[in-house]
């Protein structure tokens, strides 16, 4: 296996102002490639420990990523540090002084100074070109070592590796034969200790794979993998895995290609040609917010209206003052009207529901933080499901968020919704 | 200094599948605190591996937190690696194992075989309750430096760390008298390079001061630093930088508190009573959804409305059909219905509104992917704003909703909305 290992610059990240993203999108293509990343390290705008950070992932690795650092600000230092470590100096590169006057004449704006030195690049390097901002990357090596150095802002790094370095890494490791496969099963509904006994036996069940259980708000994520040197032989030992795991745990499996709750309820929704509308109390718009960031979402999805106020429940939804007054707006029966609201005002084939206590504060003695109401109308029928969540205001937002979806998927593929 | 190194274990981290944010948590709780975060460390569930980074991060620090693979399943192999590093062997702690059972009897579920497992500790470990999760923390020390070993369930890290550690660590680093401050200011609606050539020469503005530009989609973070052994004199020294900052780049500075924007300007519509309604069509509902995650928004946020189709701009926000048909349905005239709209049937003081392209689909010849309209209304105003965002869905998303709520927040105060 070709080890590699990620260097994050900043001492944004070590007091977590930022959170490391880099990494993870660096760390996920070069497994999908079929490399071993093997460590991170963030460090900070400091260049003894910068120096020292090279030197250990020289040591440890064929492949070192370096990202941050090379902005036009007085704190960037990972230059200096290039410089300095691979014992070379600046030059100016027409190339990348010509992409910063591109990029500013496009905005409208004036090349100052300040940007004109970032087209100043170390002399040994070969220059990654950055579409999307003013710094360019570098490739160089040492001791049969290669290094990528890249911007740390996340959309300028992401457009150098998937226009330049992905690809030509794809044609390096493809001269190797190491073949590494993985295959994720994204499931909700069931905690992470009751979807271990469920599958029983793990060794018996995996063989030669890995499997891990990643669990978060969102549910549990499994993810097989395996490594070997004849592909085919890898993938079918996966597939092998993944057949006994969807017999035992069909009904909580909501994608096995990674996509997100809200994809795979949108492409059922328009394989089904159905169409949802959604009336958010609690989750405060989070739910029309998932639905929207899957492009082509209005093929499906109609409108939401996010009642915060009573008024506006009985106003735009049509929920009778009796039932909010009887039984509260945190209820099953003021979910339920909700629900039928929103699908009646909007002529879609669903409509979805949420009303519930968020937190830290409008608990009652009868109903606690994360109680919520999940309704559901559609033309055969219309319920109200409750769940009890914890006491944090974001993570119940999220998890009301993937019930409510979740209930939306096991009623179009008519999976009984009992846990 | 007291340098802090945090060991961060999990396949899934190196791979990107989880992204690592409990190193951003204990990073910046410990920077508060006065401690010196050195390193972060990211090693897979690979014994060699993690017992070389223990002995690094030992090597370099007083202080190394450990997260991660200490769940009940098979993969999870921090502890064995802990009885080998500490030479200790697992002994069942009673406390652990009754909080296990006090947690399934609250859920309602069993106490099986593989969760009383999670009650055997290292012998020499102070056990640190978790009471959010099943999998109790350690406490260790060797050679004089301190470990702290807890699991990678972020809301049970968490819960940890501030029912527990963070109490202990800030009465051990009071007797060390050694200061560290910080102040951030969040800025938005300029580019880095931007606010760097507003705040003119650098060096002679910050003094012995550090001071960081941190870019994201939501505005450029400005973070001033300093450190020193009398505590007055450091925090003088960065509330002398912090004035002068805010004099140069007072209009673009929306907290120095560390507040995002909805929470800033749900502020400022409680203190001025002011209430407000929003109508989003190209955002989704991500506007209403950063709006409600402020706890007591139910104050002034009173509704909002995703206007994806225009049947429902037109139904429930009364937009002509005329504008849509002569302006189309992004253009500002609609911005403005929309806006007009939600606040009239709201009866707020204020309504916002955004409609747009986000990408990838649905540009035409004169109107690119990125461009979006911002709608305002409120008793004496209204208006309409056009911005032109990039190629990427969810980042447009993003930046339309910051200048949003950024245009709202000016509103407020009568600042001048162009940049």
């Amino acid at each position: 296996m070709i080890k590699v290992s990620i260097v994050s610059i900043g001492d944004e990240i070590l007091i977590g102002q930022t959170i490391n993203t880099n990494s993870a999108f660096i760390g996920e293509k070069l497994t999908e490639l079929g490399f071993d990343v093997i460590r991170n390290y963030v460090v900070g705008d400091n260049k003894n420990d910068i120096m020292k950070v090279l030197e250990e992932a020289e040591g440890s690795s064929d492949i070192i990523f370096v990202t941050g650092g090379l902005g036009p600000t007085h704190d960037d230092i990972t230059r200096t540090c290039i410089l300095e470590y691979f014992n070379t100096e600046l030059v100016f590169d027409e190339g990348a002084f010509s992409n910063i006057q591109q990029l500013f004449k496009k905005r409208g704006r004036e090349v100052t100074e300040v940007n004109r030195d970032q087209a100043f690049v170390p002399k040994s390097a070969v220059v990654i070109e950055n579409k999307r901002g003013t710094a360019p990357g570098y490739e160089l090596s040492k001791g049969g070592k290669l290094f990528f150095i890249l911007p740390g802002v996340p959309y300028e790094m992401k457009g150098m590796m998937e226009s330049t370095i992905l690809l030509k890494l794809e044609s390096f490791i493809k001269e190797k034969k190491i073949f590494y496969k993985q295959k994720v099963l994204l499931t909700t509904g069931i905690p992470e200790s009751g979807l271990y006994e469920l599958l029983g036996d793990i060794p018996s069940l995996i063989g030669d794979c890995k499997l891990a259980f990643l669990p978060s708000q969102y549910g549990v994520k499994l993810r097989i993998s395996a490594k070997g040197i004849n592909e085919s032989e890898v993938e079918n030992r996966i597939s092998g895995v993944e057949e006994k795991i969807k017999s035992l745990a069909q009904k909580y499996i909501y994608s096995d290609e990674e996509k997100p709750l809200e994809a795979v309820v949108g492409e059922l929704l328009r394989k089904m040609k159905l169409t949802i509308a959604v009336a958010e109390s609690c989750t405060g718009g989070m739910i029309t917010n998932r639905l929207t960031n899957v492009s082509g979402s209005s093929k499906y999805f109609n409108r939401g209206v996010i009642a915060y106020s009573n008024e506006s429940k009985m106003q735009i939804l049509g929920v009778s003052p009796q039932t909010i007054e009887k039984f509260g707006s945190v209820s099953k029966e003021v979910a339920v009207e909700m629900a039928r609201g929103i699908k009646k005002i909007s002529s879609t084939n669903i409509g979805l529901s949420t009303t519930g206590i968020m937190g830290p504060t409008g608990a009652t003695p009868t109903k606690l933080i994360g109680l919520i109401f999940i309704g559901y109308a559609d033309d055969r029928t219309e319920f109200g499901m409750k769940f009890q969540f914890g006491d944090d205001r974001l993570l119940n937002k999220e998890r009301s968020s993937q019930a409510a979806l979740e209930l939306v998927r096991r009623m179009i593929l008519k999976i009984n919704n009992e846990t």
